[in-house]
């Protein structure tokens, strides 16, 4: 019999940025499947340990959270960065469908943020039905993503009037500013933004780890705050083990 | 005494996707204002039956909607449509400081999607704070954008892996897409990828009326979907009095 696979967005954090269908869908299925980097990264523990929460918070009754150790990913050859996300994505679907195999019944993989926006469950559902082992139906239920509580926070449109937006990550970041006025940023491991040849020219709005108790914001112009933006990044990253921020860079 | 108003975002339509704190918020103040177009465009009544049928979804007991009519937008005038949206947003700050003056008590602005994404709210709300008529404190409720749904609704992630995204509008596509790969179009009121001047160079995930139950899905090689898209715009908006439609393009 096939069996559902839902891919669930849970939001940026908060339990109460969750919505209606998504609860419902984690009331209906069996178990959640939840990636788990504690190996390499202990820190990400107090992320899974959010994700109880909302589990907690919206689930009538018993729960069962299956963790799946993430394989490592090659870092080590730049030159190949598509390549090495593709190699960890068949080694992530193998692990993931190894979990589905030992656990019977309809799954659901908790997505941080929402499926659609720099997240790999899409591909590696996608890719465990390819691999034809398990027969499962795929579901995408889509979720808040931490761009949309930044802007929410800072009470701020994305775009200009009539403008675009572009978004992008912090190893694209100071190409894509060249011919770009208003971009989000995301996948940033470094404030990549201080790299940026006119930081004079922008104005930052910027925040980490959205939608958790250790939630930072900051705007301003981004000589001016870069110094105070790394410090509390710092900080968080020492506070809760982990840091994920987002920002909007505009040029003024 | 200072009363709260806040900009709640609804979601797409569908009243399962509202967040958890976009349902508590409806709950806490005392009635809720909307952009009423029905004047001007009769169809969209259907839109706001959406939002009723929200708010009874999600509201314990009696609610209030009050309906704000919308002031026309100049729209003859191409040459200045930024002056334009700014006249029409001081016509509308002033029509909702009305409502706010004439019904006392906690309100919330019912706002489609999400009030970060191609929404006049937030610059609402900051007008008539600036203005000082009324003692207001914003705050920000972000929902589910359409964009978000048409990405679940494809199984689709929006980004390439490690590229970027562009959001733009379907008055900007034509320039936009010269030097952009994948980009998200909103607010197309003419179907504006049929002007693209190399079409067999793009694939794309349509959607219109997202979340509502005249939603409409096509995906696949521009030039071989276009007719199909168009003949399916056109019978939504025949049907429902109402299109909003939203798409990727991404180059193949």
């Amino acid at each position: 019999m096939t069996r559902r696979l839902a891919l669930v967005g849970l939001g940026p954090g908060d339990p109460e940025l969750v919505t209606v269908e998504a609860a419902r869908v984690l009331n209906e299925v069996d178990y959640f499947l939840v990636a788990d980097k504690t190996a390499s990264h202990p820190g990400t523990a107090d992320l899974i340990a959010m994700r109880e929460a909302i589990c907690e918070r919206h689930v009538a009754g018993e729960w069962t959270l299956v963790p799946v150790p993430d394989p490592e990913r090659d870092r080590d050859d730049p030159g190949d960065y598509a390549g090495a996300v593709r190699d960890w994505h068949e080694a992530r679907a193998q692990a993931f469908e190894r979990a589905l195999l030992e656990h019977p019944g309809d799954a659901a993989i908790l997505v941080w943020g929402d499926p659609a926006l720099y997240d790999s469950a899409i591909r590696l559902a996608d890719r465990i039905v390819e691999r034809g082992v398990v027969d499962v139906t795929v579901e995408v239920i889509p979720g808040l993503s931490s761009v949309q509580l930044l802007a929410a926070r800072h009470r701020l449109v994305l775009n200009v009037i009539g403008g675009p937006i572009t978004i992008t990550t912090g190893r694209r970041l100071v190409d894509d500013a060249v011919d770009h006025d208003n971009l989000v940023v995301m996948l940033d491991g470094a404030l990549a933004c201080r790299d940026l040849p006119d930081p004079a020219a922008w104005h930052i709005w910027w925040g980490a780890n959205l939608g958790s108790p250790g939630e930072q914001l900051v705007a301003g112009r981004l000589p001016e705050v870069a110094g105070d933006i790394w410090e509390r990044r710092s900080a968080v990253q020492a506070d809760q083990g982990w840091v994920m921020d987002t920002y909007l860079l505009r040029r003024v």
